[in-house]
């Protein structure tokens, strides 16, 4: 059974009525909860918590770590960050969420300044799948709508992905990448863009579909580790005739 | 279960003993056997026999075809390539084997040339893994020693591949890309340079593990069906404020 | 100077007034006019001259070839589709606009069906650049506004391309990859999404823009020619000590 | 004329009687000189300069950085790396030279470890051509031959490169993927393993080439700038009917 830590950063939540309304137990614990349905076993963490829930005993026993934050990025400690990028490097699916597009691990990543174009206008979203044989998208059909949501628009600064799944469209009149993937070492990355924290889109049964079909895509395998550094001998190397 | 169909030309096997010493029961009776042991339903066709074994009744039940052809590239029947054609961007895996890069249907899913350069000198191979947490190399280690192949050097007229997954050194000198995925349409499709019919290559446990690994890649997904052609009226998709 | 030629089946022109009206001498004289002005050496070929205007000497003669074609794919002699196929592989750059997603050149290119979503009823179109800093979209700002266009949709059944460059947004409510490059052999091939017949899309700026710089940067390069085939013999290649 | 600055650590000179012998100059000054006859503007900059030499002015004045790193990637600055990433994602170019896998500037853009296998034996390398229409290897023939290098194998911890334009054989019995192309934001790189200290690979002839081929192609283009952040109103962007 895959081992899912759901972090959430748990701000939004704590001032704003409208946000707690829509998730009572948190963007973290509306997800983990249709995690748990699809039969993952599914934990949470947040910012608040000592080392941000993300002690070594919890990553351990984390085979995908979902990401959502917005407000307080600047606040996730660097000794926490560094550890998550080697953790996915060394395996550990890592599934970014909306607004985490800014967060220090996927910037670390991607190695770019992963910036956008965004308004909060309460504007329809499209979601067209452009992989539709992907195992991320198994079970969706053409395209997702969702009636409200905030938009995000191109140019999305990351390295270019090795597939984009879904494109958006909006009704302001932009485009938007909104599922990509991603390899860095041995760990499989997928940064999904819908989730705004005022809209019910967890609680969309499409996108949680999405979001589960990643986090099974995204499960560490059964990895050589390769071996670095320095090499074997010339003479213990080289073909003999 | 995976219902794997192995195509050979098969006529090698009829005109140089050596070849049929090595592999008795041909070189697609080797592959369907080892493949057999793994638990996957193999069956053979050849280019013999009516349709090449390549019936509409075979293509039904065939979930993924490894093809390995060299001498009679020009006769296989264009109707049946186009089939397979079709197949694969529908979604059946294609695991195209060593000489199979000039094979019809290899090039017709690259639309490039597929050349590249040879020699026949019993030489060292050495495949090396460039993708360790692929899982077409799981449980491979670093990686894999052929004691005498065909060698096969690049430039490798292919358009770019999705992922290099392995990269040959060859005694003589030449390097080449030797595990190549593609995806086309909904089908995957992975090229796999070893397997020379005078050298024991399809006996190797190693090679064996990877086209076993490249079989359970291929697998078709179950996959969305993209609506094409002409789409709804513009009142009927637009959406209303 | 770049020497060019454009392309075209040129039939709406011959039975649709609106089109004469809005391409008095033709698509292909109207795309062969601009770049005139910006100072390519600029020929025309269309369907009904003898080899469809493609000669061995005017094909000698070209750096880069337009391509625009909907009506009469099938009328396109195979020969000629062979020839200019190898052309490409050799060097030869290729754009490929609009309804030639379904020539015969394409398809071969790309060896995938090449089918898309369509509808016509005068809709907006916004091309956004998603390759801010591509050649193909020099002096473009952030997108390209055209009042009425044809509406392609995805999915789009072609191969990863090795970049998108420009994706579309419609009034409608779909997206669409619009300005995808490949390379395949030497040849550098790029597929430009809107130029329906009916609308006066070749008359505008910015698409005029896009298609003088796709121009340059399809140019062939001075490129080495990959010996291929039977290698020299071990003894001749073989490092020695 | 293309602006490029050469940086060097300038470590080994100082400390290596053998390596002060092949470069006198330093290696920056070595590939200086060979860009100074190519008819480039090239100056250099080493580690023990304030600011390592990579003032604002010396940056503002820079449209290709050279990288050559080894034994001090830990003294180079965080500040000046933060300014070089920045700088490179807003379009300058970037040539990392062999060690410089390890530099912190390369890490960064790439998001991995970068960590490779190596050995120093004195081996013959030769580096094949598997993008011969690139215009990184113009008037590069099949390969380049070195009779002496360092060895660098696989696994190469680094994200799927864009373009994979050289791979290189070893003696021992390894690949490398040798010659890799990467574009992160607006700015160009390219990672080029030749260049081991004790060896004379910059004073190679076809090794300049590929170099001063490089800082061609990494050559800023004339690009948009990204509007990017909260977008328009929706009322100013919607289109109108």
């Amino acid at each position: 059974m895959q081992r899912v830590t759901v972090w959430n950063e748990n701000r939004h939540e704590q001032k704003n009525p409208k946000v707690r309304e829509i998730y009572p137990e948190g963007i973290h614990g509306a997800i983990a909860s249709f995690l748990k349905e699809e039969s993952f076993e599914a934990k949470t963490a947040t910012l608040d918590e000592p080392e941000h829930g993300l002690t070594d005993d919890v990553l351990n026993e984390t085979d995908v770590l979902l990401w959502w934050g917005h407000l307080a990025h600047d606040e996730v400690s660097d000794t926490v960050v560094k550890k998550i990028h080697q953790r996915v490097l060394d395996g550990m699916g890592l599934i970014v969420l909306h607004s985490g597009h800014f967060s220090k691990i996927f910037q670390t990543l991607m190695g770019t300044g992963c910036d956008l174009k965004w308004r909060e206008a309460d504007e329809k979203e499209r979601l067209w799948v452009v992989e539709p044989s992907h195992p991320i998208v198994e079970g969706i059909g053409e395209s997702i709508e969702l009636e409200k949501e905030e938009m995000y628009g191109e140019h999305f600064d990351i390295p270019a992905p090795d597939e984009v799944v879904l494109m958006s469209w909006f009704e302001g009149g932009e485009v938007f990448r909104s599922g990509c993937t991603f390899k860095r070492g041995s760990g499989k990355i997928f940064y999904f863009r819908p989730g705004h924290e005022t809209y019910p889109t967890y609680h969309n049964k499409q996108i949680q579909r999405v979001i589960s079909n990643a986090v099974k895509w995204a499960q560490p395998t059964t990895r050589n580790i390769p071996i670095r550094g320095n090499a074997k001998p010339l003479e213990d190397i080289k073909p003999k005739d």
